[in-house]
Parts: C-alpha cells; sequence; structure tokens
C-alpha cells in the first residue's frame, strides 16, 4: 500500500442544480478528493478551514484512517463558494465566492508527510502547487490537476509546474485551451511534451481516456447515470478514486494505470448522485464491485 | 454468412476541409455504407445516379461482390452536394445541395432483393424508407439511421419508420432531438420505448456506444487520429463496418453486436484519413486487423 497526500481547498458550497438546492455542502478539491480515495486507501489532507467548518460531517473521513490531522483550522471563515447549474448540467455559473481563510492558505507540509509516495495537487493557485512539490522528497508519482481560470491567469507558472510532474488530469476543453490543438490525439501530444508521461482526459458525459507518451492508450465510458443530481466534484473524486486504487495496488504499472482509471470512473458515478459528498459518505464496498463490474462489462468484447 | 441490402442515396461531392478541397467525390449514405460494409460481407445495393455518374471509380465495389445491378442510372445528373468543415471539424454549413435524379427517387426492391438478412435505411426520406420496409419480407435485422431534417420537417412519418425497425443509428443530438431529453442515458431509454430494441449512438471523437433494450450497455472510443481529413461519410461507414460484421459472423447476439460495433468503429476510422471514399478503397485486410487489435488494446482492463 502507498501512501497518499492531497494539498487542495476545503470549502463549504452553496449548490443549485435541476434537483434542487443544497446549502453550505463539505466540499472543495482535497475533501471531494480524500471521499474518493479513501474508499481504497489512507490520505493524509493538507487545507485549511475557518473556525465555522461543522467537522462532524467529515467524520466518516476518519473512519476511513484518513489524517486530517494537517487541515488547519485559522481565524475566520472556511472558503465558501455558490454556484447554479443550469437544467442540462451542461454549464454553470458562479454565484460567489468568498476565499476567507483560503486567501491566505500557504501550505506547508509536515515532515512526516514530505515523503509521501503519491502526491495529488488539487486544483489550486500553480505557485502554491510549485511550493508543495518542492517540500516533497522524491515522490513515487505526482498527479496535477488544474483549470480555466489558471491557463488564462497564471499559465507561466502552470507551465512550470507541468513541466515536473508525472501526470496531469485535464477535461477536453482544458486540454485544448493549454495546447492550442482542437485535436485531442495532437493535444495530448503536446501535453506530453510539456512534461507530463500521463495524461488523463475527462470527457464527461462519454467518459474518461488515459494517454500514456509511449503510446498506451486506455478509454473507459461513464456509466450511464439517468439521475445527476451534482456534478460538483465529480473531477476531484474521479482523481481520488485513481489515486486511491494506485495506492491499493501498490505498484506503478500499465495494468494499475487502467484499474486505476476505472475506479476512478467508479467513484465519479457515485458523485454525481447526490448533494456535495453525501453519496461518497453511504457507499458501500459491495455497490463499489456491483459498479465496477458493470463498467468492466461495458467493455468486454467477447 | 447473411446477406445485406442498402438503400439510400448515391452522390457527387465537392468537399472543403482544413486539409484542402475534392471535387466530385463519390459519396452518399448508400455508397459510403457499402465501402465499410463490403469490407466484410457482399452488399447489395439500390439507389440511383445520373448519366454523369463515374462508374470507373466504384469499380472496387463490384471486385468486393457488392451486386450494383439496382443502382439506377436515370435520365439528368447524379445528386451532388457540396459542403464546407469549419477548421477544427466541429460543424460544417451546406454550399449547395443539386438533388437532380435523386429529386423523383423512388426504391423499388427487386425481387430476389427482397428476402434479404440484414437491411441497412440510409438516411432518406422517411416515407421512402418506410416504402422499402413495405417490400421486404421478413428481414432478420433493420438498421436505421436518420438526420435532423427528417426529425424537424418529417417527424410523423420517422416516428412510424421507427417503429418499426429493429435498430437506430443516431448522434448525441438527434437521440436528445428526438427524445427531448438531454440526458442520453434516459434518452434512449425513452428511444427503446419508440421501437428499436437496439439503438447505437455515435458520439464523434468520444466513440459510440450500443444499448439493448435489455439492458446490455457496451462502449467503445474512436480510435486517436491526429491528421483528420474529411468527416463525410463516417456514420455511413461506421454503419456499413456495423452490418458487414454482422453478416460476416451470420448470427445476431449480445457478442456479434459488440464485435459489430468494434468493425464500425475501425471503418470510420480509416473514413476519416482521406476525402470521400479514397481511404476505404486503399485499407487491406492486414491495416484492418492492426486497427482492430489497437482498439480491443485501448479497452482491455488487466
Amino acid at each position: 500500500m502507498n501512501s497518499i497526500l492531497v494539498v487542495g481547498s476545503a470549502a463549504l458550497d452553496t449548490i443549485e442544480t435541476a434537483a434542487g438546492k443544497a446549502d453550505d455542502c463539505v466540499g472543495g478539491s482535497a475533501l471531494y478528493f480524500t471521499a474518493g480515495a479513501s474508499l481504497f486507501a489512507p490520505v493524509s489532507v493538507v487545507s485549511v478551514v475557518g473556525k465555522d467548518f461543522p467537522h462532524k460531517k467529515i467524520e466518516f473521513l476518519a473512519q476511513r484512517k484518513v489524517d486530517l490531522g494537517s487541515l488547519e483550522i485559522a481565524d475566520g471563515k472556511t472558503f465558501r463558494w455558490g454556484g447554479r447549474y443550469d437544467k442540462n448540467l451542461l454549464s454553470r455559473e458562479t454565484l460567489f465566492t468568498e476565499l476567507n481563510t483560503f486567501e491566505t492558505f500557504e501550505p506547508k507540509i509536515p515532515e512526516h508527510l514530505q515523503n509521501t509516495d503519491l502526491l495529488f495537487l488539487g486544483n489550486i493557485l500553480p505557485e502554491l502547487q510549485m511550493s508543495v512539490l518542492n517540500q516533497i522528497t522524491k515522490p513515487k508519482f505526482v498527479l496535477l490537476d488544474t483549470m480555466n481560470l489558471w491557463i488564462n491567469h497564471r499559465l507561466e507558472a502552470l507551465l512550470q509546474v507541468i513541466a515536473k510532474v508525472d501526470a496531469i488530469v485535464v477535461n477536453d476543453e482544458e486540454v485544448r485551451q493549454l495546447t492550442g490543438f482542437v485535436n485531442i490525439p495532437k493535444a495530448v501530444k503536446k501535453l506530453h511534451s510539456m512534461g507530463p508521461k500521463l495524461v488523463i482526459v475527462k470527457r464527461g458525459e462519454h467518459g474518461a481516456t488515459l494517454h500514456h507518451v509511449d503510446g498506451d492508450f486506455f478509454a473507459l465510458p461513464a456509466l450511464p447515470i439517468e439521475e445527476v443530481v451534482d456534478p460538483t466534484g465529480c473531477g476531484d473524486s474521479f482523481a481520488g478514486g485513481f489515486i486511491g486504487r494506485l495506492a491499493m495496488e501498490g505498484v506503478l504499472t500499465p495494468a494499475t494505470f487502467r484499474r486505476a482509471l476505472v475506479s476512478g470512473t467508479v467513484v465519479a458515478s457515485f458523485t454525481v448522485q447526490a448533494f456535495g459528498l453525501d453519496r461518497l459518505v453511504t457507499v458501500t464496498p459491495s455497490e463499489l464491485a456491483a459498479q465496477e463490474a458493470k463498467l468492466l462489462s461495458a467493455v468486454r468484447v467477447p
């Protein structure tokens, strides 16, 4: 079993979708990731919340051997985000962003976590991601997430981080924006040349693909979900499932990368079924196994 | 080996893409389908062309045991279509449509073809598709194609055809438009309730999915193609690969449907590599086999 460290945001989200509205959902990239990854392996979290954070709502993580000792509780309020999805869940608008304690977040990795095996750099300012990288001693595998905001406004810093990581997870729009190529295979090749040996492209309802610089190409569909309640955190928990499975497998091979993509896809299929982390709290090992079996059956060629 | 009949258009296309311009490419739904299907099994074609049609350009089909005896040569000119793709191949505009001999096309199925095993109803007026259906005696399997034009302007006639076929092939936009559901799993369920037991959803660069009314769900990615020259006829030749493989397999089972989707995907990956039918003329059995191996490898979970 490899160790996992995640650095990212912890937040309270107010979310409106066609299915309804939910206030103050526990969220943020670090906690969505952790909720997914901890289904497979222990996780250590570096993030920050305010005095108002409802710790009771993440007690389920402690039961899954998540180390929350470096979830700093700072003076002030927790990062808050509010968003509204269009009725078809194809786009969303941000209603408000209150950075609060997250505004001055400077991730400090305690010594006992500096030798982590697997590192997930959640979607935060690239300069902070770089600072985390510089504090880590020889990780086996670093997976980077980012977003259009940093591609638009912090490109230079972002490119420096991209040059140093083993893998990056992007959606189809991000890979196009980052590389200037609309054709995804071309865009992925360009992204490989920028640093990461492994590129994961999230394609929403169409699934995800994994591209290794040596040419290995692997694809999975999304599991069909008729009632998508809330897509928030889908990508982070997908990354959580991916890294969690890698940690559980214990080795990094083309085969374990593929199985990791299976677990990421399975986790994301639960995330979207309820608001916030709700479904990732309740999902059982047998439900995970059944969903994995369904996914494997969907790509089996007899 | 099952017999195959296709009814659809035969055309001369003028195509502009970022890769260049090609005049008077042999095309049309029936000929794209046939170029794909004939890589696997013999095909009989019912369509119409004008006196100007360059028969030399489809001599390769005769060598593949395609029966062109019912490709009627009528007085007048061949159906012509001109289109221009945007540089990213994400959309196209029609520059001209000259129906010519196709305007008065009324498919007559000669007696020796009325007992075909497999029937592909290419994308023509739904009333003509229905007329073909009425001329066929107990086919084993009918696959229907259509387009947004008929969904918008001939919905009632189209729904009557949909109610009578075994399978339909649609892209993601068409399945949404036909059913009113944006969520594809919901849309597919609705489409199943309208008649077809089997629904195939073409997802362009993201691949294709196969949905059986009994719940069987199968998905394949598109093969990564860095240099897409011309997407024209991709869907028709995909259907050709699908039906051709089914004919070659000789039986209709969940396993052969899956392998048929593999062949459809493989054929489409060649279609887009050159203008018109060009790549479907030159592709060799060993190239098909290599591409199939690549596709199977892309969905193998170790």
